[in-house]
C-alpha cells in the first residue's frame, strides 16, 4: 500500500482551520483517509484539565479517492493535545487505530506523540517564512577600519588565511583573533542576498575576552573591536534597508568572569549582583560545564530578571530599540537557563523574555538554543522555536553522512552511523510530533553551526551536500545557513568550522553549491507550500525520501535521493520541476539530488 | 532470536543499585547484553539541567551467556532521565542502538521513553508490597445497626437483593440506597483476609446526599448513615489489629453543592469560602464535568489549601490522626485537581498533600486517581502512584476481552477491540516507561472499579477472568481488587458494577476464582520477585505473554496464555510451579491460564 493511502493529519492549513486560535476557541480539524480504508467512524480524542474526552468527526468531503473527516476541537487549555481514533467493524471484527503525530498505531499508548495546538501567540510571519544567515563576526569579514584597531592583550592575532586552532585543549582556540568586524558584514550583504537569506543572525557582539564573545563583560554595548555601537547601528540600518531582519545573540545562562556584574559580586559579598550568580559559602560559584570563566546566572533572583530579561530597562528590551534595533533574540544555552539541580525557572525566564521582547516589538522573534530535547520547553509562550539539532541536524547527518567522516553530533562520544530513510523519517516524525507543528515550523533547520562540524565535512561530497541543503529548504522549519556552508567550507567540529570567509580567493569557492542555495531560497519564497505546507510522506526507502508539502494554494512533491534507485510509481500528476539541486533526470529523478515538483493533480484535492 | 537475548535494563534491584537515591547521588546502573550481541561499547546518555551528557559503561561481569555492563549515573536533578547507547563497528559497518524503557530503537528519537530515576522519597514499602481491596460502603455489607437507621429524604431505599439502577440518565442511580455501613465492613474482614488483601480502601465516608458520597457536605466527620465517627474508629482499629492499612478517599477537585463551604459561599459573596470555588460574575460557578451539584474547588486560593491539603489543621492531616487513623489517601479526580483552563497548580497541590500526609505519618501513601495519562504528574514528590487504568486496565481488557461484551473503558465511545499479545506488550512498555519504574510499581493494577465494568463482564468467562487476575498479581504494580470481583460479580459499567455482596447466597459465588485470588495474593507475598522483581520479556505472541520477574533473591517466570498454543522453547531451567490459575499442564502450560514458575537456572545469573 502506498504511504499516500495512510490516514493523515498535520498542523498545516489543509488540516487545521485556525492557525492562531485564541484561548477557548473551537477549531475545526480535518483528517484524510483513503476510500479503500475500512474506517467507519472517527473521533478526536483530546483532554481538558487532563481529563480525556472524545469529539465525533463527520465526513465533510469526498474528493477523488480521498475522504475528508472533520470535527471541532475545543482549546480549553493553553496547549491542547489531541489524536484521532479510527474504528471499524464490531465484535470479533472490531478494529481501532490511532492517528498520532508520530504515525498510525494499533495499540493504546500514552499522549507523548499527540498532535498539539496552542492558543499562545505564535512566532511572527517573518520568523517562519525567512531564511537565516549566521555570521560569526570574528571570522566573516574585516573592514578597512579593522586594520587600525589595536589587538587587545588577551588576543593572539592571526592572519585571515591562517588555519584556525581547534584541537581540544589548545589554549589558543578561544584567543586566536582574526579581527572580522561589523562593517565587514555590511560590505558583504550582497553576498548574503545571493544566498537568499532575509534574517541576519550574528553570534554575540558584546565585548568579551574571546573570539566567540559568549563570555560577555557587559551587555551595555558593542565590542569596540567590532566597531562599537556605531558600527552595529550601521549594520542594523543596512539590514533593515533591505527589508531584512536582524537577530542578536544573548547568553542568559552565564556571563564572562570579566562581566561588570560578576566583578562587583566577587569584590563585595554584599553587592547587589552577588545573588545574581550562584555563590557557595566559600566564594565558589556555579559555572557553565565547570568553566570558571563562565559563571552561571541565578534567574530565581528578581533583580537579575529586571536587569536582564524583564521589563523595558532589561537587556532584552533595550537592544530591541534604537540604535541597535534588533528584531529578536537567539538565546544561547536556553536549555540550561534557570535550571540548576532542584531549581527550575526556565519556563518563567522564557515567558519573561517573550513578553519583554514583544512589548517592544509585537513581531519580535525569540529562538532558544537547545541541543537536546526541547519537547517540554516549547509550549509557545516562551521560545518560538529552537535550533533544531536533535530533530533535524543529527537525523539528516545520519542519512547522508560519509561513514569515514570523523564528524559527530556535539557531545556524543561516537559519530552517528549512516542510517537509511526509514530511520530518518521516524526521527523527523517523532521530533516533529513532540515539538508540535507550530514550533517545528518556527525552529531552525540547521546543517551545521559555529558549534558543530560543517555539513560538507559530514557528507564529504558536493552532491550529497546539496541533498542536505535540499532537505534544509524543503522540510518544515526555517533554514539557517552558517556563513561559508554555501561555498563549501569545511570543519570537523565547531571550533574548526569557524574558518574565515575567503573573499579574496573566489577560485576556492564551490560556486555550484552557492547557486543551489540561492535557487532553493528563491523556491522557498516563491512557493508557499514550501513554507507553510503540511508534510505527508509519499515514499520512503533506504536511499529515497519523497514527501508532499501540501497547501491550499498548491502543493509540491519533494523527491530526495542520496543514491540512484528505481523509479517509484506515485498516484500523482506532476508539473515542471520547480527547483533541483542537480539536473533532474525526470519525474522521481533517479540520481542523487533533491527536486521539487509542482503537483498538478492530486486525487485528494 | 529469543527476546531473552535482547539488551535489557529496568528499574529493579538487579539493574539499579540504589532504590532510594538522595539528591546528588551517584547511582550504579547495569545493562545486560547477550554474548552473541555484537555490542562493543556502551554509554549512559543522561541530562543535567537539560544538557545531554554521556557516561561510559564497562563490562563488570560475564555470567553464562550474559554480559553485564555498569556505569555511574549522577542524579543532578530531582528526576533524572537516561537511556543507553550501544555501539559497534566503525565507518561503513558502524551501528548504534538505544535501549529505552519502551524497547530497543535504531533511530535518534526524543526522551519521551527514557528510563527515569527520582531522588524524591518513594512510596512506603507497604504501599508497594500490599494488595488493595476496594469497598464501596453502601453496597458491601449491612450490620444489624443499619436496620435501625432512618433513611434520609434524598434516598430511595432498596432491598439488598434489588438490582442496581444504572441506566444513563436514570435519576435513581445516585439515590438508590442499599444501606451498607462500616460495621458491616468490620464483620467481613475475614473475607478480605481470604482474598489476601492487606490494604483496605473505602470510597468516601463523608456525608453526602448520594450513595457514592463523592459529593461531600462536610469533611469533618463520617456519615451517620455509615455509623458515624465511632464506626469508622472501630473499622480503623480492626484493620490495624490485623496489621493491615487503611486508605481514605478524598475528593480534592470538588465538593457537593451541599457542602458547608459551598453553602457559605453561595449565601454570602463576601464569605471567606467564596474564593475557594470558581464563581463567575453572575453567581455561576465551575463544576465537575458540568454537574452543578459538584462545584469545583479553587486551589489557587491559599486559604482553601490550609483548610484542605496543607498543614496540620487540614483535612488531609486530621484524618491521619486518631480516631480515624487512616494510613494515606486515594485522591479522587487527582488529574483535574487544581487545573482549569490556563490555571494549573496541580503539582503544587500534589506536593502539598504528600508533604502534609508524611508530616503526620512518615510512611503515608498518596495515590492519585487519573483515568488518562499521568506521565507528567508522577515525578515522585506528589502522588506516589496512580490508579493505572491507562497503563494496565485497558490494555489487559483489550487482550482478554470477549469481543461481544459491551464493556468499554469509561469515556471511550466504542469498546476497545480484542488485540494480540504484541499490542499488550507495547502498551505495558510505553506506559511503564512514561511513568517510570517506581511510580509504575506503586500504581494500582486494576481490573475494574466502582467506575468501570466488572472484569468478569469484560472477559465473559471464569477462566479468562483468572488469566486477568494472574496478570494483575504478577505484573509490576499493586493489585487492587474491587470487592466482588473475587466471587465473579458482573456489571457492564461503573454504576452497574456497584452491586451488593451476596453474603447470604454463597451458592452464587465463584468459589474457584475466590480461591485463585487468595493463592495469587499468597504467592505475591511469598516471592519477592513478584513484588520487587524487574520485568523482562521472554516470549510474546498473540495468545501468550511470558516474562521474567527478576530479583537477586530469586526470579520467576510468568506464563500467561489466553488460548492454547504450541510449546515455546526458552533457555531457562524451571522448578516447580509456584502458583497457577488453572491446573498447570507442564512447563509453558498449553491451555489458557497463568502459571508462575520458579527459575532454577538462568544463564545470566
Amino acid at each position: 500500500m502506498s504511504l499516500l493511502h495512510e490516514p493523515h493529519h498535520d498542523g498545516s492549513p489543509l488540516y487545521v482551520a485556525d492557525e492562531h486560535p485564541r484561548p477557548g476557541a473551537l477549531v475545526t480539524v480535518r483528517l484524510r483517509t483513503h476510500t479503500d480504508d475500512p474506517v467507519e467512524a472517527v473521533w478526536i480524542r483530546t483532554t481538558y484539565d487532563a481529563e480525556p474526552v472524545f469529539h465525533p468527526c463527520r465526513v465533510v468531503e469526498w474528493v477523488g479517492d480521498t475522504v475528508w473527516w472533520a470535527g471541532e476541537l475545543p482549546l480549553h487549555n493553553p496547549v491542547t493535545h489531541y489524536r484521532f481514533l479510527l474504528a471499524h467493524g464490531t465484535g470479533r471484527d472490531a478494529a481501532q487505530r490511532w492517528v498520532t503525530a508520530a504515525g498510525v498505531i494499533e495499540h493504546d499508548g500514552p499522549d507523548a506523540f499527540d498532535f498539539r495546538l496552542t492558543s499562545h501567540d505564535g512566532p511572527p510571519d517573518w520568523g517562519r517564512d525567512g531564511v537565516v544567515y549566521q555570521v560569526f563576526p570574528d571570522r566573516f569579514a574585516r573592514s578597512a577600519a579593522a586594520d587600525a584597531r589595536a589587538v587587545p592583550d588577551w588576543a593572539v592575532p592571526a592572519g585571515w588565511d591562517d588555519e584556525v586552532a581547534f584541537e581540544p585543549g589548545d589554549p589558543h582556540t578561544p584567543l586566536q583573533f582574526f579581527g572580522g568586524d561589523l562593517d565587514g558584514v555590511v560590505e558583504h550583504l550582497d553576498h548574503v542576498a545571493q544566498v537568499g537569506a532575509t534574517i541576519l543572525y550574528t553570534t554575540p557582539v558584546f565585548p568579551g575576552e574571546s573570539n566567540h564573545r559568549y563570555n560577555a563583560s557587559t551587555f551595555d554595548g558593542v565590542d569596540p573591536l567590532l566597531g562599537g555601537d556605531e558600527a552595529y547601528a550601521r549594520l542594523s540600518s543596512a539590514v533593515h534597508a533591505r527589508g531584512w531582519r536582524l537577530l542578536g545573540d544573548l547568553t542568559t545562562n552565564h556571563t564572562g568572569d570579566t562581566h561588570e556584574w560578576f566583578h562587583r559580586a566577587v569584590a563585595d559579598a554584599d553587592a547587589t549582583t552577588r545573588s545574581w550568580y550562584h555563590f557557595g559559602e566559600h566564594g565558589d560559584y556555579e559555572s557553565w560545564m565547570g568553566h570558571h570563566t563562565l559563571p552561571k546566572l541565578n534567574h530565581a533572583e528578581p533583580a537579575l530578571r529586571a536587569a536582564m530579561t524583564e521589563g523595558p530597562d532589561s537587556v532584552v528590551a533595550r537592544w530591541l530599540r534604537p540604535p541597535f534595533d534588533v528584531d529578536g533574540w537567539r538565546i544561547d544555552v536556553a536549555n540550561m537557563t534557570g535550571r540548576l539541580a532542584d531549581l527550575d525557572v526556565n519556563h518563567d525566564v522564557a515567558r519573561g523574555i517573550n513578553r519583554t521582547a514583544r512589548a517592544e516589538r509585537p513581531d519580535a522573534l525569540v529562538i532558544g538554543e537547545h541541543n537536546h530535547d526541547a519537547s517540554t520547553d516549547l509550549p509557545g509562550d516562551g521560545w518560538h522555536g529552537t535550533m533544531n539539532y536533535s530533530g533535524f541536524s543529527w537525523p539528516v547527518w545520519s542519512w547522508l553522512r560519509d561513514p569515514d567522516s570523523p564528524a559527530r553530533p556535539f557531545g556524543r562520544p561516537v559519530p552517528v552511523p549512516r542510517r537509511g530513510g526509514p530511520a530518518l523519517r521516524r526521527s523527523l516524525d517523532e521530533w516533529g510530533g513532540r515539538y508540535g507543528w507550530r514550533a517545528t515550523c518556527a525552529s531552525w533547520n540547521i546543517l551545521g553551526s559555529h558549534d558543530s562540524a560543517r555539513i560538507r565535512t559530514v557528507v564529504g561530497d558536493p552532491v550529497q551536500h546539496r541533498v542536505a541543503a535540499g532537505l534544509q529548504f524543503t522540510l518544515p522549519g526555517v533554514p539557517m545557513i552558517f556563513a561559508g556552508d554555501e561555498i563549501g567550507l569545511e570543519g570537523v567540529l565547531g571550533e574548526d568550522a569557524r574558518r574565515t570567509m575567503p573573499w579574496h580567493r573566489p577560485e576556492t569557492w564551490d560556486h555550484t553549491t552557492l547557486a543551489t542555495y540561492g535557487a532553493l531560497a528563491a523556491a522557498r519564497t516563491a512557493h508557499v507550500a514550501l513554507r507553510r505546507g503540511g508534510l505527508r510522506w509519499a515514499h520512503v526507502d533506504d536511499d529515497a525520501l519523497m514527501f508532499l508539502r501540501e497547501h491550499p494554494e498548491g502543493s509540491v512533491l519533494v523527491v530526495a535521493r542520496r543514491a540512484a534507485g528505481p523509479a517509484v510509481d506515485l498516484p500523482l500528476v506532476l508539473g515542471e520541476p520547480l527547483v533541483s539541486t542537480e539536473e533532474p533526470v525526470g519525474p522521481f529523478a533517479s540520481g542523487p539530488g533533491v527536486t521539487v515538483w509542482a503537483v498538478v493533480e492530486d486525487p485528494g484535492h
